[in-house]
């Protein structure tokens, strides 16, 4: 694509790179910011190089953070003896919006793939070990992927912290809320069935 | 959505102004560009800054250009007696990807359009008309889109290079190459049929 514009052409090889996003999308993308005033295209580009420079993850979870300790870490009110194990910071966003857990997270940062040449030393399990010890955790909650990998992982981090004698739970699988039966998969439904419980008057 | 830091929220927030990209693929984006190195972040901002600090627009016929004369109206071998009129830059790209071209063009910046308000004089048809004479411009061809709009635009432009006494020629609407005829909408198999022309061997 010949763009009479080394730095439009620039600038749409760089927005290229980002995944998803193809050649005719970037540009598109590129000549909408040129339209805009040139303190708005600074404020997009400043954006995102500031997130970049400022940004940390939080030494206890490795949340992201603006600090040292992220906010759920650094409150109070939260509850530092049961941690939620993710995989990313984005399903602690998604456990947060359900408003229904309140206490801490550890984000491992991935999951053991060994396709992906990705072993438990590549991922925080040695921190989420020497936490579990260090604040006395009495309940750690498995929130992983219901992926071969996702439950690989859930199957290491379970032998690992039981040996160390804490309770370990996970996230209930089911049939999701508003799903028809006939269109559930066989093995959720299966597993469904298998871990049924005693019925309760919502 | 609580992202616990605010140097996210806000490149996050800048990401999702963009057409097209929503609140998750916003932070889906700002996230992988979070786990790509100092350097690189500062390319991809600083690609974006600088597009907009010194991309101007080609004088002559409102290209995009790192001149203030684009390379199509400056290079001399392109025949500046004939002048393709376009509504969009992206336009003159593919017109240029074809290399079935060899004049010069004329970027209108928009279709005169009433219900967005766009009349003739939001676009750039003064600077048309001055060049037509300027330049002795022998044929004007226009390549604009097969809507209202692009059909008011051309017959305005028509009226006024006609005024002129230069000949006006338009781009040929037909089916398609590749096109199934019983897939083709009505009105272009009309102007197909009455716009026919003598067989071609090609």
């Amino acid at each position: 694509m010949d763009v009479s514009s080394k730095y439009l052409q620039h600038a749409v090889e760089e927005i290229a790179s980002l995944p998803g996003i193809g050649k005719k999308t970037a540009l598109r993308l590129a000549l909408h910011l040129l339209k805009r005033t040139k303190s708005e295209v600074e404020h997009f580009s400043g954006s995102i190089a500031q997130m970049k420079e400022h940004i940390q993850f939080c030494q206890k979870c490795g949340n992201i953070s603006d600090e040292e300790k992220c906010g759920i870490c650094s409150n109070p009110r939260r509850d530092p003896q049961v941690v939620c194990v993710v995989e990313d910071l984005r399903d602690v966003m998604a456990i947060e919006a359900t408003q229904q857990f309140n206490g801490l997270y550890h984000v491992l940062g991935g999951v053991i793939s060994p396709m992906d040449g990705i072993g438990p030393g590549d991922l925080n399990i040695a921190s989420l070990l020497s936490r579990i010890e260090d604040d006395k955790v009495n309940e750690v909650i498995l929130a992983l992927s219901v992926t071969m990998e996702g439950d690989t992982t859930g199957f290491y981090l379970y032998k690992k912290i039981h040996q160390l004698g804490i309770e370990v739970s996970s996230i209930a699988r089911g049939v999701s809320i508003g799903d028809e039966l006939q269109y559930t998969d066989e093995l959720t439904l299966g597993r469904s069935i298998i871990q049924r419980r005693p019925y309760e008057q919502v």
